[in-house]
């Protein structure tokens, strides 16, 4: 009888961790079976955004693999619509409804589970039970939803996004996109609070240059509804009529499963797992700290911040990806770690592209560090080259050491991925002295003489050996 | 008295040296003099091919920071057209004639004294002189010259450009924008021998896109000429009609005044330096190897290639930028050093981007590697996102440890900066099988949720364990 692996979710880490195992064991040797709750496999939810404003065709353009392809070409019986309830861990079964066929109860055996239930809205602070029109845009589903609402009469003319952070920032942009009128309400002092406050200002003026409302410094209190459908949200500072609301709340671990069946969860309130995806955290029958064929991977489990060494959840779709495939060639029998991740983030607002990796202001203070900071603006090309515009840099160093602790940029074209540059000198640990030598690609169209990352890390490096301000 | 800085050569490498020693000591205590044999300082020779073909307005914009600007500014004592033709050290004196002076001979004594002569063409190995209408674009005065020859009567219609370098194929896509006919031709299986053959080809059908009639595999032999003026260039395989005829066979360090003064050269034939950029190489007064108060930076100078630990010469406008700042920062009583290079080089021809770092297979198997390379097809965004194009990577790593040895990268856009990520990572000795895990920055304007540098690395790690083929 072959092994049995058992999926819990069926995205992006999921049938990664099982495409990547049935490619080193056939279905001879290994069963895979994979339960998804929703309607599509392995999608992009980064790009629904896009999506609701239009720029690309959804949902199919969305779908990486579709389930199909999981059937024929990797031999996964995916289930979707099927919903696993609870996990035996004595009798090492999942119990799933079938949610299409009534609720339906089945129950299947496993050798080895991989848990990669994702991440799930934060939900808000105020009651919304029975209120249409408030939406998160989490998965495809949620996409589909949101669209339906947006095409229904009575059309929306008015949005409130709450939350400026990537999802919020992005939807804001869609919306006003799809020519509503759209009010984006934060908490924080600058929208895009994963960046600094100075490097958030620009986010805020490229999103008024949209004609987006931006409050900040507001805390919504709540919904008004007319009719069950909203009518406005409520905040400290007054009422924003709105026909359609989009949480950007951010998002937490999916982990109402596993506690329910027991098993044990991190600091952050993901899943712990080791460098290689089994989970960690309770005496598990392998006697290793492991618990015995238990894996997780993707939104779920919480992973090593490599700058400073503590756990961290960043729910992000390419962590799903790698942690998957890991577990997966574990699982196959082969040999792959995950060793953390350094923080990097991208995205575009209108033409303006943002850009962090590694520990903000904030994080530095939190995590202990004395540190110094260097912003230096300067273009993405020589500046005689047509295209040239500008764009900021600003690193964070440890006082004295000179240690890279993090990147920001903010800037136009050909911007945001130059923090790959930084993010590969943090995971290496080097210092901005160091950095200033770096051999980076030099070309008229490409770069001044001086790339904008090496005159950031000139400027840091004369920082650190400063005396203290 | 104050001591006395005399810099020979007074473009990139020089004068960064002159205004980071000036920014560090006031002219009370460090007078500095700069030869310079042109008509300009700090000028970006790279940008020659762009105002050839028109895209940018020179000279004026190429120039970085003129004579003026370092005297007033810097209390630099510019002197351009001042060829220096000897170096007495045991006077410690350089003697420069004033080119515009007729040849007026002058002595200046020195304390300091740094070399940043730059490079000079690879001269061709058959008889041209006399015969008008033969170009290098070397400087913005070889720039000036050719600009001229082009736009007066009779006007060229037809142009042979010899050697499919960098400058070679920015020339002759310069040329062929301004409306001439153009042949490009080489001795290698593919032009742009800077990446491996199988990258070239995708240059070569870009070259060929845009019009151009490349020619490989094929020996220059000669010129013609007919009433003083270039009309042919001569090979192996037939005549080639020319108008006007573009070297680009490269460069080698512009030592002659080195030699005939008895400064030491390196096994490149450039000038050899510590880190700190102190000229050694024999005894000199100072006792430790170094010449008491020599100095040299820029494409004069070798310097260590950190995969093989080589010295190599790669003129480049960044290094000598990193080399003078470096001397500079030294002379001015501060520290640092240039640890060497990894070999990034970046270009533009046409809509495609050509990057490459560390060895070509060439080099790694002439070092004595062992080695496997991967190359992948991916998307430079997400492939739903509009505007998503192709883009090839191909690494080279070490057979068994897996040690990244090289990287070369053709694509659209969006694609040749990337390399810079591979450039750190070669930087710091990472194992492509550590780089499956970077943490990369992922959103769908910007990559695909694998960046196609991480795809690349999966295959060669993939490769890295597996059998020799």
């Amino acid at each position: 009888m072959p092994e049995r692996m058992v999926i819990v979710g069926g995205d992006a880490a999921g049938m990664s961790a099982g495409s990547q195992a049935r490619r080193l064991r056939g279905p001879d040797d290994l069963e895979i079976i994979a339960f998804e709750r929703g309607h599509f496999t392995s999608y992009s939810a980064c790009g629904v955004p896009y999506w609701i404003s239009g720029l690309v065709d959804g949902p199919d353009a969305l779908i990486a693999r579709d389930p199909e392809t999981f059937r024929r070409k990797h031999a996964i019986d995916v289930r979707l619509r099927h919903e696993v309830t609870a996990i035996d861990l004595d009798r090492r079964e999942v119990i799933a409804r079938a949610l299409d066929d009534g609720g339906r109860e089945l129950r299947e055996r496993f050798d080895t589970l991989v848990y990669a239930t994702g991440a799930v809205p934060v939900a808000p602070p105020w009651e919304q039970d029975d209120i249409a029109g408030i939406f998160g845009v989490q998965t495809l589903d949620d996409g589909s939803a949101l669209r339906a609402w947006l095409d229904a009469e009575p059309r929306p003319q008015r949005a409130v996004v709450v939350g400026g952070g990537y999802v919020g920032v992005e939807m804001a942009e869609a919306l006003i996109r799809r020519g509503l009128a759209v009010t984006l309400v934060d908490r924080g002092p600058q929208p895009m609070s994963t960046v600094d406050p100075d490097m958030g200002a620009m986010v805020r003026e490229a999103l008024c240059g949209l004609g987006i409302d931006v409050r900040t410094g507001v805390s919504v209190t709540g919904v008004a509804e007319r009719g069950g459908r909203v009518s406005a949200v409520l905040t400290g500072s007054g009422e924003l009529p709105a026909d359609v609301v989009v949480l950007g709340l951010g998002v937490r671990p999916n982990t109402a499963l596993a506690e329910r069946s027991g098993l044990p969860l991190g600091v952050t309130g993901g899943l712990r797992t080791d460098l290689r995806m089994r989970l960690v955290g309770a005496p598990g029958p392998s006697g290793d700290g492991t618990m015995g064929g238990i894996w997780a991977a993707g939104d779920c489990v919480e992973t090593v911040h490599r700058v400073t060494g503590q756990p961290v959840h960043i729910p992000l779709g390419t962590h799903a990806n790698k942690q998957g495939r890991v577990a997966g060639i574990n699982i196959g029998g082969g040999y792959a770690t995950f060793p953390g991740v350094v923080g990097t983030a991208v995205t575009k607002v209108c033409d303006l592209e943002v850009a962090r990796t590694g520990l903000r202001e904030r994080d530095a203070a939190q995590a202990g560090y004395a540190y110094v900071t260097a912003t230096v603006e300067s273009n993405n090309r020589a500046g005689y080259f047509p295209g040239a515009a500008p764009m900021t840099v600003k690193l964070i160093a440890e006082r004295g050491t000179g240690l890279l602790l993090g990147a920001q940029i903010v800037g136009r074209s050909e911007s945001a991925k130059r923090i790959d540059v930084l993010a590969v000198a943090l995971w290496n640990r080097m210092t901005v002295t160091e950095m200033t030598a770096l051999d980076l690609g030099y070309a008229p169209p490409f770069a001044p003489v001086w790339d904008p990352v090496l005159v950031a890390a000139r400027k840091a490096a004369d920082a650190v050996g400063a005396a203290p301000s």
